[in-house]
């Protein structure tokens, strides 16, 4: 077999067999295939796609070029969640301790922000003492004990993939539907879990621009779960604007905290219980939504959500004080309040651009490499739909560059905008993807 | 500006500025930009293509990335000639000395043979002594003393190519007409000629297998010559049956002697003079066709072709006794008659299979790393459309490897069809293509 003539069939959209993917992904991890063969394989595959076969094939090689985690020590049906990334969306910090205060063991594997999206790994660190590399035996130990642990990546999960994404990254290759795709579930699949909910973000903060694309990406993952003989639900969430109030890592958490103390925004309540019901119902805790709803709010209502995260924080090293003390959490020396210059609507918070914004101030990674500021970003106190009267304070700047605070602001205040009607309500959960089919709302 | 950037504008099929293309040829010539941005560029190019002015300005910057030979001290119109690769196809040895007779002063730079294709450099080298690698004050001295001199390419000549072309042959992006004509016309104009003639071959022979595309290729590479302030005339002619009756190096040697003491083949002839025409016409010595084509057939006829062939093979340290006495060329030790096995006429003989048959033989190279065997090859003693009788000897395999010869004979003999029907002499000269149009035939 030669790489060269894989390539050729990619270009040439003709089928790739199992042998032919297997080939080319143990050469891609050996560095027996060099990475301009690799490459010019990744702009064909652009171009040409894969079909569900191939793509199915290209993540269970991926899986399978380092270690999959072994999760059969813990009892119950291991569910994980993922979200393809949002702007303040700190869903995971809130729906994993739900769910697993309702029964269902969370051994969840999560990435660091990138550009304007964020990352739970870094939402997680912002609170004292907190560790989240730990060696596997902890991390099941944790999840054995607790029903819950969040950590990083192990090094050695799915080394084919952080090859695959830097060679994307410098490629223009990224934005490719089963690229993308198997990039995710490779990892998701090498974690571990039984089932798996996707959390599809669609919209201008969105990876995901359109929902007929969203869908596409949300049926190849499911179809890949599936073909890897895990339980896979996507839901089609939205990205317009930000998904909650708080964007950055310790606004984050603190909204997270205050969201299981039954004071959470309610658009990001109403996704953290779209997935929470799917979650259960997955893990067979729940047989339908309704029951999945009855259950999450008994958790959330009684604090045993919170309870929960507190657990793991504390299993985890973590100063469990900062999540009712958040001045314990790291804080930012200076704050510009944002005010509204009229009265009127919020008619639009454009997500990207504030997630720029607050990548700007140091919330977020321009590149992979760059250092972020644990206490910056922007928190919103309005959010579209709502009334503002002129003057009033719509979102805070948080940052430790006074300089860059100043230079933001103007860019997050043309993010917002404010008209004189008032707008519906948008849209939150746009559909679900099962094995059998789509369901659109 | 960032290589990312390039590849992601070409991918999206958003057409790139001069500078854009300079920034690109510049970081792959000096290794600033990694192979692997490189080879996702060209399979991006494989797909979307270049405009016109992309391709010439892409052809420009391979062609400044080495040196320029200065012909400038050579007087009168220089003239190149190149073929995009035939079987049996010796006209540079034929129409070359031709016109140089006519007093068109001829500074060519020859390649070696791949695959199925010969290549001039190693013809010449069949020729004991004959030098093809001449420094370039000696190349320019030889054309002012006798007007003609073919040498390989210095190796200083468009290192941008030789490294594109690496990549492009492991990559699957060979077949891509903007590739393919910025490959061959940055070699053209880094050779200093004032004037090229292409002959772009079209058949199930030749790299191009439709007409279509081969229009596509010639009006692809005259627009890139007329770009470059070069005069650039393009013919499309056939390689679905081998063009003379030799495959082989000193076997075409033999065939071009021959052809120039006017005992050539008919085919191999038609094409010469079409080339050989233009070429004249190009260089200012004959004011059309009719002129151009008595001019030609006057030095043919009067042996000054033949005594231009001569000389500059003596120039080049040549033995020219070899071009009358052929014992005096390579030799091979076995030769095997194929004889017909029925009586009929020849209605097939398929270029490329016999092609390849000569490869095995020895004659030519599977990889760009292989040996040849100078003696080694095929001559076809019949053509599509002559009568055979049955053990009749219908070609003559060559080799110095006799197994080889045995397992050889077999499939030139399935390459060649005989049947009870004569076809009428197919079209060799499909058309013309000029700065100003195409004239079809």
């Amino acid at each position: 077999m030669r790489a060269v003539d894989i390539i050729k069939k990619k270009r040439d959209g003709k089928p790739l067999s199992e042998e032919e993917i297997n080939f080319l992904i143990k050469g891609c991890s050996s560095d027996d295939i060099p990475d301009y063969q690799i490459t010019a394989f990744l702009m064909a595959t652009y171009f040409r796609g894969m079909s569900y076969e191939e793509v199915a094939s290209f993540t269970l090689a991926m899986a399978n070029s380092g270690k999959i985690v072994d999760l059969s020590s813990i009892k119950g049906v291991k569910i994980d969640k993922h979200s393809t990334g949002g702007v303040a969306d700190t869903t995971t910090l809130i729906v994993c301790p739900l769910v697993a205060a309702c029964g269902v063991p969370i051994a969840k594997m999560s990435g660091r922000g990138l550009g304007h999206t964020g990352g739970t790994l870094d939402k997680l660190e912002s609170i004292p003492g907190m560790r989240v590399s730990l060696p596997l035996e902890e991390f099941v130990d944790i999840v054995n004990t607790i029903g819950i642990s969040i950590i990083g990546q192990t090094e050695d999960l799915v080394p084919a993939d952080k090859k695959l994404y830097a060679l994307r990254d410098v490629t223009a290759t990224v934005d490719s539907i089963p690229l993308i795709a198997s990039s995710i579930m490779s990892k998701k699949i090498a974690g571990g879990s039984d089932g798996i909910v996707l959390d599809v973000k669609v919209g201008n903060g969105a990876f995901m621009k359109d929902v007929d694309e969203a869908a596409k990406l949300a049926k190849t993952m499911v179809n890949i779960g599936e073909s890897a003989g895990k339980k896979t639900v996507a839901v089609i969430t939205d990205m317009n604007q930000p998904l909650g109030q708080a964007i950055g890592n310790s606004l984050e958490v603190m909204e997270a905290c205050e969201a299981l103390k039954g004071r959470g925004n309610r658009d990001l309540m109403e996704v953290c219980f779209a997935l929470g019901s799917l979650m259960s119902i997955l893990a067979g805790v729940a047989k339908d939504r309704e029951e999945a709803l009855d259950l999450l709010i008994d958790v959330l209502n009684s604090g045993r959500g919170m309870m929960k995260l507190k657990e793991m924080v504390m299993a985890q090293g973590g100063d469990v004080n900062a999540l009712e003390d958040y001045s314990l959490l790291p804080q930012a020396r200076f704050k510009y309040e944002l005010k509204a210059k009229v009265d009127g609507y919020v008619s639009k918070m454009a997500a990207e651009r504030l997630g720029i914004c607050a990548m700007k101030l140091g919330a977020g990674r321009e590149r992979k490499e760059s250092r972020i500021d644990l206490s910056a970003g922007i928190f919103l106190n309005k959010k579209v739909g709502e009334y503002v009267n002129k003057g009033e304070n719509i979102a805070t700047l948080y940052g430790n560059d006074e300089k860059r605070l100043q230079e933001v602001l103007p860019e997050a205040e043309a993010s917002i905008k404010i008209s004189g009607q008032k707008e519906g309500r948008r849209k939150l959960v746009y559909g679900i993807v099962r094995r059998d089919g789509i369901e659109m709302f």
